[in-house]
């Protein structure tokens, strides 16, 4: 058995040397107060912070960094041995320097290894994991480093070699992070829903009530917002697709690929991914309000008091083809649209898109993606149908989703204009890097 | 290329071998009759059991444990040598000690190490390796161990270290096991829904069978299931974060979170995901149940009825902004309430959930999760409308939805108390182990 | 530091060098003219190919097969030491040895290991790995593919050992592949989609239009498709269960399951996965479909026309209990269906399946798969109702349903016939391996 010793007994050296002893290491805790600590999980010794450095070469210093100054004065004791940094800061930038790259200033004879830090106490003690089985670990001694990962491993945890300690800084960050990667495009996402929703109120409700003096204000809970989902659906969806086109470009005119993109680009092509799933969503929400119309009170009325009008009149409307074309046209188009988008979603699932190949991922990605493009810009196009011509714009405001269309449009047409031979062969001769 | 032992030719022998031979092996095979072995896979050989011992020293044990005995006369050949133990028995808690144990006891001289009982024979013949790829390993030597996780490694098979071999009784449990954390969750909902359903039949069908002699008897197809399963998936869902409110207030009474919760606690809180995940379903049939009430023939037939009746009154029903409101405010909650749900499920599969931080996944889970429950509580609220005042019972009984909202509006408004800071703060302070 | 040589400064060699940098290796570059490589990732050392070679005992070969020709002078430099090759083709079985095995043969003194070949140079540069996590790694030599695979994982990501260099091969045409288990599922389910679709298109649009002289074109939008898909959908799921019991029956036959089925049979059982869930693609349009059905113009119109039809003859069609039962019945049949069939393919996501043990995932792949069968096949039973008997067929054609049903059918009626005890338990003991 091999003995591992843990420096502080607070909340997670005591969860952790817990659990370290349930999968068969056997713990020495170094603490202040080696007599006066309670709650150590049976079994364990506590000791004086030198007493337990002698007994392991591997030490888990589960302090607070503020106090880690006190080492200093085990500096021979540790001389040599493996010190397992698993400290966390509050904020981020707290202090220049990664707590794992002071220690080891603190400390340069001895081996740091920065790990562990992502795991929750919490979660060591309940088993509840779900979100902390990756266990990032850096070091500049490679053997001691090995030696970490394996003591991670036989916790059932999964360990990450991210390098040296030059990375502890970024490990550290790590848990602080609340979805960077989404931020454009959710910020992205709800500024649009904000500027639309006013503009539909305006539009709908305002004039409505000024014009018509019928109060439609209750438009603002389902009617508005089905308008408004689908339509930043579509712009997202589009702007997925927008990078790639302007990728192409840039190196068609270049004729390298060799060149990095502006910086804004870059960006842009690291967050298609979310994107692409905020778009998802408000699909989803769209189609779910686009499928209980049937049920609302307002629509029914109306449905009713159209049966009505006839009936009172005494004659029935005759049945137009041109609309039941126009009408299954749009909807089928939606309905595979979002049924490819949905399998855009599956196969981003981690789980998923790890068990695909390159040539695969990009078949799905990018083909069926832009074939996602196509059948959801259609929808729209069928959906619009004749309105486009006879509408009669209240207030001289055109209908949102005619704003919607604009980008779906370009980047189908460029396109279009980029899978031309005459284009394709070079883009296709650049990519695979000839110059 | 290294030599491996197997002893035992019988199905699972056989197609461990196989697999070994694939990957780069040598195999070599015990049996009590080596002439006689048929269907061994091609370049194996079959010796007697002490020739084959002899060729290696890994020895995996594909015999059933009944039979062990007979290896105590190999004593001396074993002596050292890994002995791998890949059995199962066909109960649980059939023998009181594990049978990896019973081989270390008979063979004290050999390393043994549990390995490989979670993976089916037929798996590993045909490549459907779907729902076994996890090899829970276990030993006391730490040395065998490393080496079969190799074994385990190099045939695409992921391995998890469990440590001693006291582990062993659990792993060969494990293949047993049906669900077992979702039983209570399983059987809790059964139990409501079973209660429920014969609730609402006497309310529903048998009252107006008796009082107004009408055959109401096909509700139990899909009208009253669609009471039940919403029902039932927003009690589920605020059991979910129930148990949550009883530990901070624990925590806040006692001070410290330094003592066990009470068992029945402990035990609640780890099946909250599988309690939220059988709400989810629940949710899900809810939501397919809602949307094919226009398709229902009996709706359909007394929305004609109700058109019809005043197409000869020769009147019609003015529009009813409030009932406009209240229509379009409850689905919209619902469907809110329902798309947050779907998130929350998705971020419990575990490849999304294990590339997400604490801090994400706890965002998600409880932020997110006490907004679904606000939602969902809302949907009922308005649905119920106004029908909470004016609603003559039945025979007394009230309506389902009214139970459903007592847990929930309780867990909220608790919720509510304990964000006040001066309840929060404390609490906070408590959960960073502060006393 | 370790020091690793890459050979060809190439879009890969430089891609994958920058990498290894930023993950704490010391990068040398091999390459026919030092001095005017552009491009060199920052820090990294340009030498010829032959004191390149001199700085590392591995030498990555980051060059395309047609050039390893010139890699026969080095011999004597690279005697001894780690050759890896990364090397894709453009197309499958292109040459007739895999490229490793050809570099082996050029360089028997080296130790050649197969890897990196499913990464992409881009993915590597920009950190969008999500479809290339896994690193197929093979080998002849063990202590080599052991260094080669600690570099992979210090990569952070996935190495897979695949055993000795004859499994480079296959790893070679892994890139290429694209969708190679999904192939017949999808030509299978196209093919049948086809012929059905010109089937009913005969039978619903040419009839009409010849005998009763009706435009009924626009069926071929949504009313048609929906019935092709959840035609589809059955078929193929029946089609899932169908082999198992083949094998059932012929293991019956022999008596023993130590023989293999026919190749035909084995191919089936190993793409059912993929039959599957292509169904379930198929059901969720079908459902997504029948969801519209209220939202479309033609069906709004026609149910107006029947009230309308009512109001004018001044009467009100009764209210038919059978009816009511009926269409609740197939609705929720419908419905519970395609539930579980969502549950089979939640568990089918490898990390879910991944986390359930062997017996579990039996449980919910075959018996609520079977349950899954028989809602469908009652739902479409129920469906056809009453039609069954007084329908009378267009130009003598069935309505495709009945169709459908043809093999749900025998493969319930078998499988009932196969859990009678006199079959099942001699079933049951020649898959547990007895004679
Ligand atoms: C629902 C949904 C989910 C999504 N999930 C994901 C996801 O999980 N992961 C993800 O990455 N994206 C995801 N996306 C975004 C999007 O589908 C992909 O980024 C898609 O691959 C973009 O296709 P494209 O044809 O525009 O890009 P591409 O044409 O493939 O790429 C454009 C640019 O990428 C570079 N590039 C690509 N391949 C190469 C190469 N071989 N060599 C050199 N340069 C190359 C080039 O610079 C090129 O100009 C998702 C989108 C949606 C809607
Ligand atoms: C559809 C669905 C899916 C779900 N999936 C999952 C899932 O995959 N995994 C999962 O775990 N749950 C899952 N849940 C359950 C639920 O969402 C979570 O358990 C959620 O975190 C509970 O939030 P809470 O605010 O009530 O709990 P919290 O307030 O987070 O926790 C309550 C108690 O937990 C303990 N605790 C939590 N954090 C700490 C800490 N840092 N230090 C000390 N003690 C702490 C404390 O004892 C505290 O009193 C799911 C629920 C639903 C509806
Ligand atoms: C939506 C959906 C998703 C699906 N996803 C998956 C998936 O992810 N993975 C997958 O594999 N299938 C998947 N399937 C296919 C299907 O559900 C399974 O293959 C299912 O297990 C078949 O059940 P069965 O009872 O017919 O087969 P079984 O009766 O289990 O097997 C039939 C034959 O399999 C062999 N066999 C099975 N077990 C043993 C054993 N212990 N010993 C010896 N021989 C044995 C025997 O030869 C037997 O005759 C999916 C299906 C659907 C509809
Ligand atoms: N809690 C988590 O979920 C979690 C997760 C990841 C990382 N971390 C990191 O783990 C570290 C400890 O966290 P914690 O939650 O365990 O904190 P804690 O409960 O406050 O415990 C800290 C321990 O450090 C020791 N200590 C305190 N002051 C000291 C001093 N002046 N000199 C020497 N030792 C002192 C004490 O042990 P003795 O009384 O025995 O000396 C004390 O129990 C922090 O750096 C934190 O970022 C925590
Ligand atoms: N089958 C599976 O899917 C599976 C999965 C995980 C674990 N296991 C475990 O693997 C073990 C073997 O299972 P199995 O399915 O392979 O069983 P099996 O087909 O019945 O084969 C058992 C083999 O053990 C040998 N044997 C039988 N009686 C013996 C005796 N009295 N003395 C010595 N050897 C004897 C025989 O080999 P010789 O004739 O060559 O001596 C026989 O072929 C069991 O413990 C089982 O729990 C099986
Ligand atoms: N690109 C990818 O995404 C990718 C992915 C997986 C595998 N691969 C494989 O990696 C290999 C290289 O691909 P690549 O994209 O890097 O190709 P590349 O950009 O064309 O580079 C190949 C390099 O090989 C060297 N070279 C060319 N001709 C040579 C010759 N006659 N003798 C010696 N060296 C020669 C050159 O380097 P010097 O000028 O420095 O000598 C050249 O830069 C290929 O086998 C490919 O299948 C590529
Ligand atoms: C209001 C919300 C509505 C939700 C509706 C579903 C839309 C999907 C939105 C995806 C959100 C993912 C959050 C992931 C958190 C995260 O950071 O996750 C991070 C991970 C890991 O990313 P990296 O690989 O980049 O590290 O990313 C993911 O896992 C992406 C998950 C994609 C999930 C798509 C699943 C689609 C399944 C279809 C369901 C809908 C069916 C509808 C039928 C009618
Ligand atoms: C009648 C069934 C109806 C099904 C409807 C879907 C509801 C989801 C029910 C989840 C069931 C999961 C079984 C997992 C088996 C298991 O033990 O799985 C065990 C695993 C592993 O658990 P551990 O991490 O605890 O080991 O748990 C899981 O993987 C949880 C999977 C959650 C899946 C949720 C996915 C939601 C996606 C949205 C689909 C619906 C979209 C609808 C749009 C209209
Ligand atoms: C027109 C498309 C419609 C899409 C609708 C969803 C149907 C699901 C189709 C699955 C397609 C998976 C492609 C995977 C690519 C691949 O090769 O993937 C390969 C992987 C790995 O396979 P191996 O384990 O065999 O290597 O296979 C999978 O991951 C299977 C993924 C199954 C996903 C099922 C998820 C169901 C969730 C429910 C969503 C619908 C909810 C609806 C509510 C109303
Ligand atoms: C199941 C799939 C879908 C169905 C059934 C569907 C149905 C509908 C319906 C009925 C409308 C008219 C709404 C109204 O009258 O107010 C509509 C509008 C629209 N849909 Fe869809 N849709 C689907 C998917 C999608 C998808 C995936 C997108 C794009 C991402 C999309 C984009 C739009 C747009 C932009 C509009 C116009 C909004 C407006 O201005 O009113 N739809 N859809
Ligand atoms: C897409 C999302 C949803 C829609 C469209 C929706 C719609 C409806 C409708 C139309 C009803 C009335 C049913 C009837 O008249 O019989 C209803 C009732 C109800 N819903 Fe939902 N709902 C949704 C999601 C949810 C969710 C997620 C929950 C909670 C978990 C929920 C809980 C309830 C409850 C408790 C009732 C009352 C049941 C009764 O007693 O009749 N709903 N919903
Ligand atoms: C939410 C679930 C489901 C609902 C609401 C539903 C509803 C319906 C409806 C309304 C029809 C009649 C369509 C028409 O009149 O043209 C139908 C037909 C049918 N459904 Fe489903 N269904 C569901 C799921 C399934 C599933 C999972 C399957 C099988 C895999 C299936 C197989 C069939 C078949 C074979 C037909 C007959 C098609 C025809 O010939 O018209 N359904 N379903």
């Amino acid at each position: 058995k091999q003995t591992v010793c843990i420096f502080g007994t607070g909340d997670f050296g005591r969860s952790l040397g817990q659990k370290m002893m349930q999968c068969g290491y056997s713990i020495v805790f170094g603490s202040r107060n080696p007599q006066n600590s309670k709650m150590i999980p049976q079994g364990a010794t506590v000791l004086s912070h030198v007493e337990a450095a002698e007994t392991s070469d591997i030490i888990i210093v589960a302090i607070n960094r503020l106090y880690y100054d006190f080492l200093e004065r085990l500096k021979e004791t540790l001389h040599g041995k493996v010190l397992v940094d698993i400290s966390n800061n509050p904020k981020m930038n707290q202090y220049p320097e990664a707590n794992a790259e002071y220690l080891a200033r603190l400390l340069p004879e001895s081996k740091v290894v920065k790990a562990f830090n992502t795991v929750s106490a919490w979660a060591l003690q309940s088993g509840a994991l779900d979100a902390s089985r990756q266990v990032f670990v850096c070091g500049n001694d490679s053997k001691s480093k090995e030696r970490v990962m394996d003591i991670v491993r036989s916790l059932g945890l999964t360990p990450l070699d991210k390098g040296s300690l030059l990375a502890a800084k970024e490990i550290e960050d790590y848990p602080l992070q609340l979805f960077p990667m989404w931020k454009y495009s959710i910020y992205m996402s709800l500024g649009l829903s904000i500027v639309l929703f006013i503009y539909c109120i305006i539009r709908e409700v305002v004039y409505n009530s000024v014009v018509n003096n019928k109060d439609y204000s209750f438009f603002i809970i389902i009617r508005i917002p089905n308008r408004i989902c689908p339509v930043v659906a579509l712009i997202l969806l589009a702007l997925v697709y927008l990078p790639g086109i302007f990728a192409a470009v840039l190196q068609l005119y270049r004729g390298t690929k060799y060149r990095r993109f502006p910086d804004w680009l870059d960006k842009w092509m690291l967050c298609r991914k979310q994107l692409g799933l905020v778009a998802l969503a408000y699909a989803f929400v769209h189609v779910l309000y686009t499928l209980v119309i049937p049920l609302r009170y307002y629509v029914t009325w109306k449905r009713n008091s159209y049966v009505l009008q006839q009936a009172f009149n005494n004659k029935t409307d005759p049945f137009d083809t041109v609309n039941g074309w126009i009408s299954d046209s749009y909807l089928a188009m939606g309905i595979l649209g979002f049924s490819l988008f949905v399998l855009l979603g599956i196969t981003s699932l981690p789980s998923v898109s790890n068990s695909v190949n390159w040539r695969e991922f990009r078949f799905v990605q990018s083909y069926l993606g832009y074939l996602t493009l196509v059948l959801c810009t259609a929808h729209t196009l069928l959906y619009g149908g004749k309105r486009f011509l006879l509408a009669s714009y209240p207030w001289g405001l055109p209908a949102v989703y005619i704003f919607s269309l604009i980008i779906p449009c370009i980047v189908l047409v460029m396109k279009f204009i980029l899978i031309f031979p005459c284009l394709d062969r070079p883009l296709t001769a650049i990519r695979q890097g000839w110059e």
